[in-house]
């Protein structure tokens, strides 16, 4: 044995040991599944990755995606034994043993699974759901990429994590835009949590896919030192110009023969049979001739390279207006001066654009919908920036996860119903502290003809769970925005761009009539008040959003005939300042909510700060759609089959006006 | 050309020219899409599938998955020239060429995407989300095999959505399990909506991914009838043991030089351009020969062969009850009778298998978490109905579809955060009508040491807003049900099974109090008032629900001895009864939601009301999760860092009281 390999022995044992009695003092955890990486995270974070333990997330150095989260505590372990920075400010501190120990204590920042925000910056995303590191680690190679940093990124996945069909898009990802910074490292340890993986996640299948889908996959015992760092250091080499797949054979709860099998997943050693498997990992010790060996003596031998030095980031400037957006364009501009109509979705095409000259920051994604969304304005004008993520909306929000780490302002867009199917994604890049910047079109049943596969509905609900939740910044965790007109979707885009937090803008497929100038301003949480309540001897408060605003508009107009005085609320933003517009209404007076979506969202929003003010809140009356839609050929046909056409609106109105 | 090839060419061209015509008429739609499949479809609907137009939902019959829904013209065309029957019931009729060019009308059952429960019996899912339908064949094919059903069950894809990581899921699963009766079928057009499809959908590449995903994968020109017929027919040969792909070469827009080429996706042709489009496809007839062929005349080439005779449906007995469920297990009697105390998911696992003793048509599904949601009670007693579907949860959800359309009862359990991965899957299963049976566990804070990454919070705003949709059958689309202790759990679960529609049933991991007798009664929309308001200077309400029910009884003990009555209710179900738990707190009262996830649920629920009650109503507040949360090594070490501990609801509700 090689000098290096009796060293990386020599440290892979004893940070399996940290990781065992870690999961032990925690009380829970996955000491299998770490001790299944003890030689390749060795190898990665004491002799192959360059980096710096003093600064963990430094824009230039190679990075490590656990995406396997649950195996954390070997990472953790190889961070106390390091000293590497944990905590941000004035917390910042080198990680400790006695941090270690705290592992998944509610004090500590050593969570149970990877999570940056907390005050652990080695992480670039949280993980732990599972088959969405391989898809963040490609975000994170394509800034580097822009960046023209020439860091390369490790991404540990578990055999039995392959199965979730988000890793191959992401193999489809890193393949179609030669991503060939990323290394994808297969942890083939053969065991599940239930039982041993599918013979189709067997290593040698894993190996064929993985060639299939375009890469080239090396196959090697995953406890051998010399064999994981050769294949490592010839990613290049091996890889012959296309993205590197190492599959290692491992063994689950290596070392210790009593943890193998079934039946050990998620489960610490108990604290009586602790010394037991300690005892067993210092036996592998002494029959590799390591026992006694201090490698930390051999500081040749376990020298970690610093990172490349990151070229500076490049300043933003002002991006233009609405109107300088539409500029010299005879179409766009008949658009706003001749039909005074326009489409927020083709705003926001036009809002991207202009974010894109004024900021080299922001970069964008879309899922084969780019002619529909309008993001094609950005793709063709920034080829450089713009990522076509095709028809994967899972891969395409994990990836942006991954710009977003890398310090870039990801747009994310397709049809507001398809990011339903990223919300587990959304979720992790919220829990990670990602600056996502959702762009969900065609949503509501104004889509109309494309029935209720393509519509989104239920996005409202959930999008306000978290527009309720603060962030790591204090701010909401999703800003929801559903803009009523161009001008309000444009300047509401170029927000978004300079908020920190993630935020979620829907924008209706339809032309609508334009109702803001381009001077207006729409802060986040606002709302406008588009008409006063007027005369009449009975009032309402009508508070629409999106296209439903211009429904209010009408209904007001009917209710003034017939003796209503309704106001009329734009509410584009979730959360939103409730007060005012219960003030609006006054006590003894009557709010009528209007929504083009599931129950969840503005009917919600006041009804539950009218139900805790109490007394003398307003009544608050909800309109939304209560029915399964389907086609239909007009926004109009299908608003009137689920009641919410115009008349539908002023009859519930007058029913409800006081 | 012999008579078959020449009947398929006529009959292929005249689909496809009933298909233009509609989707002109709708002025919406996919022409090009479903022009490249115009022999493929005339070769399965007219020669090779065993169906019956005048019973096209026959469980004997083989089934036809269009994944790619939105080539759905092609198959409407041919229902219009066969006649087959749509609506339901007295309104059961055959499909008219008039009903064809109704497409995507609001009055029409010929919708934008294929749905079932429109009136479209032929189908058997909504779809139109891409990449759910080989999941959907799936659960056909396993439904078929339990029911000895020797049917086939065909997919169409499209290359373009292969890229959705579902279908990889798919590949796996059919692999896994064997389902030979399923035959994927590749249309490889070569373009996507805004672009040509990445090489890695190349067909080359998707046959050698099919191949490495363990299935056969032959390619053939998809437009040569020969070719198509033979390699179905020999899906057994070919197939030597493994499932078959179709890798089918085609041409979108086939027939029509002008519609080739992208920008021609889900557009329609004008009425202007239509005369010269259908001139196209005849002049493609006369080069072919078949011009003025009368298919219609060959009665023996496009002869329909009749579906098999299906078995009958075993009937149901009564499942065991909580108590006969425990049964003569000492460690499960211990819990009951001993400790009193037993986790709501262990209960479903008692349920879960009771259920399956009683009705051969209940199946079970889980994603390698058998062991701890206890689905591996059922899975040990009930092998050949159980379907381990490893880490994938988009497709488990879409292959309980497929077994709900099969004639099956599908439980679906994972972890509840996990189940967001398929929130999409979700609800297209819920706009076709799928009776799922959904069980998510570990849901909430408590799950506490694990982390947020396994902590289903948000899942509760995004099925709350299917609760107060109305599904086909007039229920709640999906009735949220949160059990507060294992005897409820049970009861849910049974109540479940007996339910037509779509359900969710939210079990914590922690092992809970007993609160209820076996004999308790659980009706969907109904709550439990635990504790009455009693004595007190002041009162409150405390509404909770799971887990926080516990905390609410400890609350109201203290709230007892600092002189405020406080009420206790078990909101046990999403949609519930809200009046009668209005008028619990009465005209002046208050009432304080506990729950344990983010914004959305019980509080908007009770808030909605009381709001839209007005004057009279009691106020409602509102406790949740407003943070993200972190590890804790207990329970209540969370349940303090996210505000929700014991001392803050008594806090909150002495601030509240009234």
């Amino acid at each position: 044995m090689t000098a290096p390999e009796q060293a990386v022995q020599a440290k892979a044992i004893e940070l399996g040991k940290l990781a065992v009695r870690a999961t032990t003092a925690a009380g829970s955890g996955h000491p299998t599944t770490a001790l299944s990486l003890v030689h390749l995270v060795t190898v990665l974070m004491y002799r192959v990755m360059r980096w710096d333990p003093n600064d963990p997330a430094a824009l230039g150095s190679d990075r490590l995606v656990l995406s396997e989260g649950h195996a954390v505590p070997i990472i953790y372990a190889a961070c106390a034994d390091l000293g590497v920075t944990i905590g941000f400010g004035d917390h910042a501190r080198p990680m400790t043993a006695d941090d270690l120990m705290a592992l998944r204590d509610i004090r500590s920042p050593i969570d149970g699974h990877p999570n940056p925000v907390l005050g652990f910056p080695f992480f670039d995303a949280a993980t732990g759901s599972l088959g969405q590191g391989l898809s963040v680690a490609a975000g994170l190679g394509a800034a580097a990429r822009i960046g023209g940093i020439e860091k390369v990124v490790y991404c540990i996945i578990g055999d039995g994590e392959a199965r979730e069909g988000q890793i191959w898009e992401a193999m489809d990802f890193i393949a179609d835009h030669e991503l060939t910074n990323v290394v994808a490292i297969f942890n083939c340890n053969t065991l599940g949590q239930s039982d041993f993986v599918a013979a189709a996640q067997g290593w040698q299948q894993l190996q064929r896919k993985a060639e299939a889908f375009g890469w080239t996959a090396v196959a090697i015992d995953g406890h051998d030192p010399a064999a994981i760092e050769d294949t490592l250091r010839r990613r290049r080499e091996l890889g012959a110009g296309r993205p590197l797949c190492v599959i290692a054979r491992t063994v689950k709860g290596w070392g210790v023969p009593q943890l193998g099998g079934i039946s050990h997943h998620g489960t610490p050693v108990p604290k009586g049979e602790l010394d037991a498997v300690l005892a067993e990992l210092d036996q592998r010790a002494a029959e590799l001739g390591v026992a006694g060996f201090d490698p930390r003596a051999s500081k040749e031998t376990l020298r970690i390279a610093p990172p490349l030095p990151s070229p500076g980031l490049q300043s933003a400037k002002e991006p233009a207006g609405f109107a300088a957006a539409i500029g010299g364009d005879p179409k766009l501009a008949e658009a706003v001066t001749g039909r005074k109509a326009m489409s927020p979705r083709r705003a926001y095409g036009l809002a991207l654009k202009a974010l894109g000259a004024a900021n080299p920051a922001v970069v964008a994604l879309d899922a084969d919908v780019k002619n529909s969304t309008y993001a094609q304005d950005f793709a063709r004008a920034f080829p450089e920036r713009y990522f076509e993520a095709r028809i994967a909306e899972q891969n395409m929000v994990s990836v942006a996860a991954g710009l977003s780490s890398g310090g870039k302002i990801p747009f994310v867009s397709t049809f507001g119903r398809f990011l339903e199917r990223a919300f587990d994604q959304i979720e992790m890049a919220v829990i990670g502290g990602a600056n996502l910047k959702l762009v969900g079109t065609h949503v509501g049943v104004t889509l109309a003809a494309d029935g209720p596969s393509q519509m989104a509905l239920a996005d409202v609900g959930f999008m306000r769970a978290f527009a309720h939740v603060r962030d790591s910044h204090g701010n909401p965790a999703v800003t929801v925005l559903t803009p009523s007109d161009a001008a309000s979707a444009y300047a509401l885009v170029l927000a978004m761009a300079s908020f920190p937090s993630a935020c979620y803008l829907r924008a209706v497929r339809a032309d609508l009539p334009l109702l803001y100038r381009e001077e207006e301003e729409f802060p986040f949480g606002g709302h406008k008040v588009l008409r006063q309540p007027g005369q009449g001897s009975r009032h309402v408060v009508l508070a629409g959003s999106g296209y439903l605003v211009h429904s209010c508009l009408k209904a007001a107009d009917s209710l003034a005939s017939q003796g209503v005085g309704a106001a009329v609320v734009d509410a584009y933003a979730l959360p939103m300042d409730t007060g005012a517009v219960l003030a609006l209404a006054g006590p003894g007076g009557v709010i009528l909510t209007v929504e083009d979506n599931y129950v969840g969202g503005l009917g919600s929003e006041l009804a539950e700060a009218a139900a805790a003010a109490g007394d003398d809140a307003p009544q608050v009356r909800a309109l939304a759609v209560h029915n399964i839609p389907k086609s239909g050929r007009t926004p109009e046909d299908v608003l009137a089959y689920v009641q919410l056409s115009v008349d539908q609106i002023v009859a519930a109105a007058m029913a409800a006006a006081r």
